[in-house]
């Protein structure tokens, strides 16, 4: 874009944990955003070294050649950034969310640690004491098609999950409008194996995870605790789902397929139309402005090459007329829409600039 | 070999329609089957050319050395051959089977050209007439496990389509039973690309694969016409489902996940585990003495690097105590158990030999 | 970069043949370009569709939205256009690039029909006559580590092939400087396969890459003409080498290896130190200063995955100590610094326009 | 099985080390092998569990069922083995093979262990001491077609690394005839990632392989060591060669493209046809009765997707009239021909058992 950008001073930031695949994306990210100054990047295995021996790719982005990681040292960082994301395991990000609050900063976690509203659903799905209960009313859901005002004044925003992100954009606004029977929603979710993170377990070898495919976290993925809570607020009652996720043998990029049924029964033959247009509308009015939701409609299907390296969730859906369900298709990229570009986009949503910046 | 075979007569068989992945499939199988005489295959693309040239991954099994392809010639294979498989499109496999099934040959069609008992369902998902109805009542569906006592005797053997084997079998012993509610029956399938053949389509270019999940024929993909056929016999009424196939980047097998509601309705809680007991008997009672099933029950889940270059399908199942729903996965090769193994299955059991034999 | 942009007027850009995947990259760089102005694209099989339905990835980007593929038609192209990049099969390209070069307009070809300076060793490596050899002399071959000035006033830009770029760079600062005996040179080059285009042909199904590695194009590739052409000038003698490609199961990619042997012979043991560092000293005066490429040296190796989706070649370098040997290794993406976005970075510096703008 | 196999006891084999690739393959060899019977398989990790459960993919191979994983004792494996495979890492498989030799036992070793005939050269390439000198000199290098004599009344076969499998077999009938000059060898290796082993580091996730391409272990990877030896041996004279592996991301197979110069200097224009005539009579005379050795000669290149699962090295040649060079290319499954099959083919051998037994 040609934006004569203004005297703006940058924003200073830092990244803690930014070893992983989603701090590398976070990183990429914020080193091409034209109004941040990425100021620090923390790694415990990386401490020392530079940026550009540990991600060659990036080495060569503006102002990559004198970053280093550095061990994460709250006291440290909070004298260089403004605003802090923390691309930590579930646990441990509160350990460094609290003092980073405490100090005034804005923290932006891509953990689970500050998703969930109730502290036992966290310790249900996350088998350990919810590690920073009382800042959980300071949270918002870092959602922003959902969320966008709440993100704006937000000291605390907790990012949503990779599978989450791809099944609550296209469900809420059907919940919403009280469009779909929630206890009908069945969703199948596929996803590559960056999502599993670079952990160094056998699962995830190349060899394991070359030509295979295999359903698992059935029937209760950890995800679920965020993604039924959420759906729960939108249909103003309690929601149960029905979620598998298959890993498959792909580096990036998530494909859910939701199924559900009409609130009043199937919509069978030619009402199925007419339900199939209501849907239409629904969506385009929840998301006809929103930057990042590309709506297919009936005409194409998603396809995770096409979201790939962007920060688009592409959603398109039918109607069965022989089963009176409707289906519905949703494709992100796991580290970008479904972590780092969706924490970035939440960053521009609260320091006020444009919502796209670096994330185009 | 060292081997020193009983003294019976080998089977003269012959494949035509070799050349595709289903195809190659086969002649592998059929080339290391020790009662087996391959005798002839055919392919207008190869016709003249060494099997050893065209397949060298084959070259060196017994008696592949001095295998050529020939034009599919009706009369000459009939000279030759006892039993004739048939790996060609739709529409075109009755061509051939017609005039073998006159002269008394035993037919193993692998497309879907017999698999459908009413001619107007076949025009509806195929698209065209269905090409020879005078043989639909001939024609025996070929899943061994449901109907190995009629595969005996038939003369002509409609082979399942890939989905609806890795379908069908996770589902005929509950609908038999009556414990799934038809019309709660929800299916999600991931495919390698094999499953598409060897067609030279961009949509099938390796850079167009790799790195790409998607799904397609949503609604109302062709091999619903079969599943519904037989899951609606198993069940004792008309019985319609949603299924949603996927395309993955592997060359070989299928996963599908299968949502279903107890008859009765959810099984919340405690009658939860009294269901799933109830199923893990059913799937006992149906499978346990059948070479080619294994039941992982509610210990592991499936994955298709375990079944690929077999002929096996492992179905696991699970039940959700917070939705009170049946969760059943299942995973085969596609080539193997979803074509050409199962195949080669039904002609041991037509020709009373071991049912195993070339399969293990 | 916070750049101020100034008020300068954008160029206006067209790609002919923009439906392959060196168009689709060179259209998502150009759209992308601060200073420039994409005005047309042209597709034959794609034309009147809009750029957003063709390439979804692409959708988003800043003016992507009104783009829609045209026929390739020069008169209207020549209206709005000033640069021109040509994405098009050999032979084909001369058709375009005569008009255009007539009209005025500045011609960056990225096929290999202005390569060559000799239309002999074009008629002798591509098989049909040079479609123009009286724009020979007009072209500038687009490396612009080597041609950068020549660049800078050329009309026709005819941009290396990417086996080329991978093996040329390493290479020629070795010649000029005589260090390497030209007669030993031997290179093994592995390419992902949209080094083949988007050709339907069986050679490049998914199934036929997956899980294969194959040499091809033995023993004379047709990038061995410029190739040699290029390494003839810098070692002011002719050349002939020998260079095996392999294809490998990726998108994108090139890892090309190279072994030479020193000019004076096999530099064994201790006097292998004192060669080393004469390499090491040569690439830092023939590169330090260039933005993309990046010289490990004797500290990593490279890897694609580091140089996928950037315009780097990285190149390191290893004495064989026990045969006296050199042996040079590099990566770059053949989509980028293999294709468009040296074409971009040749556009760069014919518009006098800072070298990296659009490729960061 | 039907057949009635003749009155032959069966050999009572255990392979210790049987959970990695190579093991997991040896298994399945000799689970399908009709005159072997695997008695005892040892894995420290998986001690106690069922071969069913540890790889499903075998689970229903003749006789898998009741096989179970136990800790490697030796005293209590040679009560039930007559012949003993050991698939573990270098310097642990000494341990296991000293012990069984003393008690008569036959070893098949597939570590690095036994390969080289001078401990200082172990000592060079592995880093620490050859930890069993006193038996080099019983040890026989398990390349049947080089050694099948030795092999055949050998009582420690220590059978060749992958890459020197691909390597050796191509040039030692060449280096025999002194066709080749010794110090022009050079050789660039493609492996899938298998040959790296289960192994949970960083470098071998699916992530870290996917999508990339590199060369590593240069200039000196440790198989040069038994590479040297035995092309030493061939020669004649002490031959080193320059060899550069990469890794590829498929799962199994190696391509090993090897370049050398007629030992009379280059063979230009016309002289060329004669040596490669020459080559290919050497080729024929040396392997035509080889039934795992597959001469593709100058009509096709290999590919490894025509040799996984096979025991066969595919070999194809090329001179180039231009640089008077010669060009060979082989292909094999890493795990079956550079390792496993091997090993069975060996011991086929050692047995007088028909060499293709279990590998056809």
């Amino acid at each position: 874009m040609i934006e004569t950008l203004s005297m703006k001073p940058k924003l200073p930031v830092a990244v803690i944990g930014a070893s992983g695949y989603s701090g590398e994306e976070l990183v990429r990210i914020l080193l091409g955003h034209p109004y941040v100054e990425l100021t620090a990047i923390t790694s415990r295995q990386y401490a020392g070294k530079p940026l550009a021996e540990v991600f060659p790719r990036l080495a060569k982005l503006p102002k990559a050649e004198k970053l280093q990681f550095v061990q994460a040292d709250v006291t440290a960082i909070s004298l260089v950034a403004e605003a802090v994301f923390l691309a930590l395991p579930h646990g441990v990000a509160a350990e460094y969310a609290i003092p980073l609050i405490k100090q005034g900063k804005r923290v932006f976690d891509l953990s689970a640690d500050f998703r969930l509203r109730d502290p036992n659903v966290y310790q249900e799905f996350y088998g350990h004491t919810c590690p920073a209960p009382e800042l959980l009313s300071l949270a918002v859901y870092g959602l922003p098609e959902i969320y966008r005002e709440k993100i704006r004044t937000a000291q605390l925003v907790a990012c949503p999950g990779c599978y989450p992100t791809s099944i609550l954009l296209p469900l809420i606004p059907l919940l919403q409008r009280k469009m779909l029977d929630p206890a009908s929603i069945i969703v199948a979710s596929l996803s590559g194996v960056s999502g599993a993170g670079r952990k160094t377990e056998v699962d995830y070898l190349f060899c394991e995870c070359n030509e295979s495919v295999r359903p698992y976290g059935v029937p209760k993925h950890r995800h679920l605790s965020e993604i039924e809570q959420e759906l729960s607020i939108a249909a103003g009652q309690p929601v149960t789902i029905q979620f598998v996720p298959h890993l498959v043998p792909t580096n990036r990029g998530i494909v859910s397929t939701i199924f559900g049924q009409p609130i009043g029964g199937p919509v069978l033959g030619t009402s199925a139309q007419a339900f199939l247009a209501e849907v239409t509308q629904t969506y385009q009015n929840a998301y006809k402005h929103e930057p990042f939701v590309r709506l297919l409609g009936d005409k194409r299907l998603p396809d995770t090459k096409h979201v790939i390296g962007t920060n688009y969730i592409d959603i398109a859906w039918r109607i069965d007329p022989r089963t009176g369900k409707l289906i519905i298709m949703s494709a992100i990229d796991n580290l970008i829409k479904g972590a780092s570009g969706q924490a970035v986009q939440c960053m521009n949503i609260a320091y006020n600039l444009n919502e796209t910046l670096g994330l185009a």
